[in-house]
């Protein structure tokens, strides 16, 4: 399985926002989705996406989506606005999980179900030369970056991995981890 | 330089629509835009973005958006929402140009400036074995793909260069050949 787990410092945990990017920022959820999930005219069937929402009123909250599960969404913002106004408010849709597991032990047990955790950072190896294979989970931060402590504990079980010298948004990291795997 | 081309079939050529999904799928053309010109807190001052628009009223519509240019633009698609009703309205956006060019003559004149051009698809050499350097444009379409005549138009000044064998979404696409021409 191919997992991706976005650390939103600011993301809201409630339906209460006149935007996504209003929202603690969740437009930043919005594009690592889009770029976690979807292929043309098709869901990727094997990647699952969490993101850890650390915003009011009620953080944190765990959201996952499952791209086999994943039904009835579209890929613009606005419809992705909706959707996420309806998991946070507590209705249920479908491949879409809400729950209250906090970034470090989302971790801990994904480490322990045999994932290996592979945190984005420019300061890694080069993800040329890391032997991707198995159960991963690739873990990274927002705009603002992982907050220090939860990067330490991420890298207690996993190492850092790079995309190179560049900066890129938190989506395009996640796209290009998913151009990398498709490779193999 | 570093230029991308989307074919728009539907995109609205002026501003009258409720949500850019609903302007002829010109959230498509956020997308793009999104991967083409932003890294984490900047914009790449080597892209040129273009797309040809050929939905009503008035098609076709070149819209080109420089890099080095843009100012006063955020990244979510709200945003952009606000930003491609002006200028489709004729108001004017720092870095953004609008002019009737229609997708043959652009392409002819970007190949007569010493671009080369290089269409993506699937059919096509690797990347990985194409000589990128120099001024480039890479040619793309929208979510049903470039039309026939468009495709054979650009291939006349032209090579075919494929992402691999997975079908991407046209902004994944642009993500990734960002990324490759990064490495370089």
């Amino acid at each position: 399985m191919r997992e991706f787990l976005l650390h939103s410092r600011t993301g809201y945990t409630g339906a209460n926002f006149k935007s996504l990017m209003m929202g603690g920022r969740l437009d930043i959820v919005y594009q690592c989705v889009l770029m976690a999930l979807f292929k043309s005219a098709a869901h990727r069937q094997d990647v699952v996406f969490h993101a850890i929402l650390n915003g009011p009123p009620n953080p944190p909250m765990h959201l996952e989506i499952s791209g086999a599960e994943l039904r009835d969404v579209r890929i613009d913002e606005r419809s992705w606005e909706k959707v996420l106004k309806n998991v946070l408010s507590g209705k249920s849709h479908p491949g879409i999980a809400v729950d209250k597991t906090p970034f470090q032990k989302l971790i801990k047990e994904k480490s322990a179900a045999g994932y290996k955790i592979l945190v984005l950072s420019n300061e890694g190896n080069e993800i040329n030369g890391e032997k991707l294979d198995g159960d991963m989970l690739f873990v990274l931060g927002d705009h603002v970056g992982l907050p220090k402590n939860d990067e330490s504990f991420a890298l207690r079980y996993g190492t850092k991995v790079s995309l190179g010298r560049e900066k890129y948004l938190a989506a395009s990291c996640i796209d290009i981890v998913n151009y990398h795997l498709d490779q193999i």
